[in-house]
């Protein structure tokens, strides 16, 4: 009872922001607007603010296009009498409209404001903004980067981001796990691997007396060396260990220098860890350990894309996403948005293979190439190898035509948390996958975590991970996970803006994150 | 037609884990569960994944509680016979329990499970597992933080954490906003404050020959200094010039080597810019300007902090965190929580005060305290100074007894990107607010944001951001966001612990973040 009166009392007007343009454009029959939208047929007096998007003065009626960011479309604005029309109403101003929101008689939308009242907020000089109304390069916008959420595309791009964001929440909350800020800082320099950056040492506060012996890193802030973070996986495990089953959405940085159109040094990953597999139905071959995994991350994949493409104005903000990063490339990009489609939408289980069985059909290609002249692999595919990119790209495109996952790497190609396979002769694997999608190669990347205490010892002290002296060091405490009340469980990480970059169709993840970073590159 | 299809395939039992107890244990009425949750009041065979919290070995029956850390209450477990009880199911084993889950005849909870098959799948020692059944320091836990989880209060707010990140994102996605990550690495050195972090310098890849003159920081990955951002504020500004209602929850840091019990090295802070403000009522004088903020930030904190109050489960959380932050102090604390949910449930408005009339009522106590023997403020209050610590609780808890806005404080006082106020004869102050809470003092600051070019020019000049040869240089493009259809729009920060520390009545934010970092100590 109490619940229901307070809940009445937070919507009610008191605490109610005005209603945004998309929400005064939805359809009446969906009603997923906030409580306040004016989704009726009916026509409604209301007060917008925006920015122009742009203006079509005739001689008696004039029109523009008004966008608060919150819709690709935007609001079109009627304008009865054109002479009254401000002079700064140009593309990029600030304005306040007033005025009667009704059916449109036009084509194109299906409502229309009837302006009563225009304000200038603030005016854009049409010479000076960099935002022209014609196609700007991606360097140029990179360069611009505080203004270039302005444009339709990466505007688009944003909102898709806040769409899967909230939809990978609300099913990780559907499926019972805690979501835990993992830390950015961290001690871990991840195996000493290179590409982690460091911070910088600090002065002391107070200057020490030259007789007294300084301690060892006593110029550290944290008094000792301190990282950024490349994976919170580690961490997260140690929640797992408790909290039974958690995911992070989290900043991860890698200190890399090659550019590629897949790598930035500041990204976002999606990783969770947890300890029960799905429900399988009778039969299933998919409900145990690594195929238990990828029966997960397609779910979530499955219910976050296509929730993401069936609300209102996502699938909008998705169709400008790929026109605007369909160039010359459109015929291959029209063919990858409709295997992205098919992904999501068709029930049809995603493809399975082992590692091995992507090797065997990988050298049958690379024979096939040579055979018929002409290798087009740069490099070419052998049992124990790293599959290239070209050799993800040629499985998910061309050999499945699909998302596809491949399991069961051989164990010195990953690290040593992933949990050892039996032994096939001499071919050692472990527990694995990786998740390939066309356009993009690896999305996601997962195991099952080792949780045999004597197994782990083993596989950290074949990666150099044990000291004659200090032992484990750094690293005890992740046997302590094993050691008190340690249990079965799996894990895995996914690119976010390799996500973007998948569902948007869009070519360089410089354009799937609001602010890139990259070597060299450091805007703002 | 096809979004339904696709719905009910997405929720079928084929992607779907197994019920976590909190889902198991949800009332039948209540319907929050996953589909999959065995809510009705029938007996259901189930099996349960979790660690033991308590054993109780009686002659015949024995008990134990099972946690998967999804609920505070944990899972009552029967054992019908105590002598095949395995001698591993101790204090922190990871268990596999097979049973029928049913009414409990017991008091204390509403189901228990009835044993009928036990795996354990890792034991824990019971003399080295550190986290004994007693009470233990939160120095011991922060020196064994990656165990630290597994104590009932962390966990409690671990999952106060989840609820009210979840219901903030929900709120924020009500009224129209977008949520945007805001970079982590900046050029931005928050004007020079001295407070940041700061990358380490990387050696070039190509050692470039003595002759080759080097370009200035040859030596940064990023060709220029790097930060760790102290605030998404500014960045956040150029999001909401393009989307209109932004908001972020991201990690901040700051180099702070004081040790207080409300200062992190790193942190989460909730950061909003937008527009609009509050639709309001007819009379009500909160909707303009300032007063706006606050309302909507009191709506944004009562809807958040009351649904998750709310939330089966929830409540039970925050019953655990403040009975685990209560030691002597109960009296106090008990007050506290009182006040708490009053400032949550009743519908009484938060009071608003501006700086001058919370001098006033500071200059009346301290005079008070002067008169009556012995002055319990260390700083004496005075207009133009700031409030310090004791002033800010003095007036949350004993002026008001609960929260309080402060409003318009001296322009000396604030940053340059608050908007300036109408000067009161020498008094010149800025349209900002901080809310004060009690046992917290500062929880949120906000303020309209200076949109006018020339006034925010003369504050930047004032505050030293412009150079007579490079003019504004790093801070140009904050100008253009004014230059190019610039609008009145306002914002606010939150730090999240310090939430998390008032919801949760946990006494020092150590206890109030995932992994805790602060001068001199980074563990994992």
């Amino acid at each position: 009872m109490r619940a229901t009166l307070l809940r009445r009392h937070f919507s009610s007007s008191t605490y109610t922001l005005p209603p945004t343009i998309r929400q005064l454009l939805a359809p009446a029959a969906v009603g997923k607007g906030s409580q306040t939208a004016t989704s009726t047929n009916e026509d409604a007096d209301v007060t917008v603010t925006g920015w122009v998007k742009s203006v079509r003065r005739q001689k008696r009626v004039s029109f523009a296009v008004i966008s608060d960011g919150t819709t690709s479309a935007g609001l079109q604005a009627v304008f009865p009498n054109s002479s009254l029309l401000p002079k700064e109403l140009s593309n990029g101003a600030s304005v306040k409209l007033t005025g009667r929101l009704g059916k449109s008689p036009g084509a194109g939308q299906e409502k229309e404001l009837l302006v009563e009242d225009v304000k200038i907020l603030g005016s854009c000089d049409p010479e000076a903004y960099p935002i022209q109304k014609q196609a700007l390069s991606h360097e140029f916008l990179r360069d611009n980067v505080h203004l270039r959420a302005r444009t339709a595309s990466i505007a688009a791009m944003l909102r898709i981001r806040h769409a899967l964001q909230r939809e990978l929440s609300s099913y990780f909350e559907q499926q019972g796990f805690l979501h835990v800020h993992t830390p950015i800082l961290t001690s871990n320099d991840a195996e000493g691997a290179g590409e982690t950056f460091k911070l910088a040492k600090t002065a002391e506060k107070e200057p020490t007396p030259a007789s007294t012996p300084l301690p060892e890193h006593h110029d550290e802030f944290f008094g000792r060396p301190a990282h950024l973070t490349v994976s919170a996986q580690l961490h997260l495990e140690a929640f797992q260990a408790a909290m039974g089953r958690v995911w992070t959405l989290s900043p991860t940085f890698r200190a890399e220098r090659s550019q590629t159109s897949r790598h930035l040094s500041e990204f976002w990953m999606l990783e969770a860890e947890w300890g029960d597999l799905p429900v399988g139905v009778a039969g299933n071959d998919h409900t145990s350990g690594v195929r238990g995994i990828c029966t997960f991350v397609e779910g979530m994949l499955r219910a976050a894309v296509s929730n993401a493409l069936l609300v209102p104005g996502s699938k909008e903000d998705i169709d400008v996403s790929w026109v605007s990063s369909m160039d010359e490339k459109s015929e291959l990009q029209k063919k990858r948005r409709q295997e992205l489609e098919k992904a999501i939408l068709n029930e049809e289980r995603w493809k399975i293979m082992t590692y091995g069985e992507a090797i065997l059909a990988l050298e049958e290609e690379y024979a096939r190439q040579l055979r018929e002249g002409g290798v087009q692999f740069e490099f070419k595919p052998g049992w124990g190898k790293s599959l290239q990119s070209e050799h993800e790209k040629w499985l998910a495109e061309v050999f499945v035509g699909g998302p596809v996952f491949v399991t069961d790497y051989p164990v010195d190609l990953k690290p040593f948390y992933m949990r050892l396979n039996e032994a096939d002769g001499d071919r050692q694997t472990v527990a694995c996958f990786d998740l390939l999608v066309p356009g993009i190669g690896e999305l996601v990347g997962g195991s099952v975590r080792e949780e045999r205490e004597e197994v782990l010892l083993r596989r950290m002290k074949e990666s150099g991970l044990w000291d004659e002296e200090k032992g484990l060091g750094d690293y005890e405490w992740y046997m302590d996970l094993r050691r008190y009340g340690g249990s079965p469980h799996v894990g895995f990480g996914m690119g976010f803006e390799r996500l973007i970059s998948w569902v948007g169709g869009i070519e360089n993840v410089r354009e799937c994150v609001p602010m890139p970073r990259w070597a060299g590159r450091l805007l703002l």
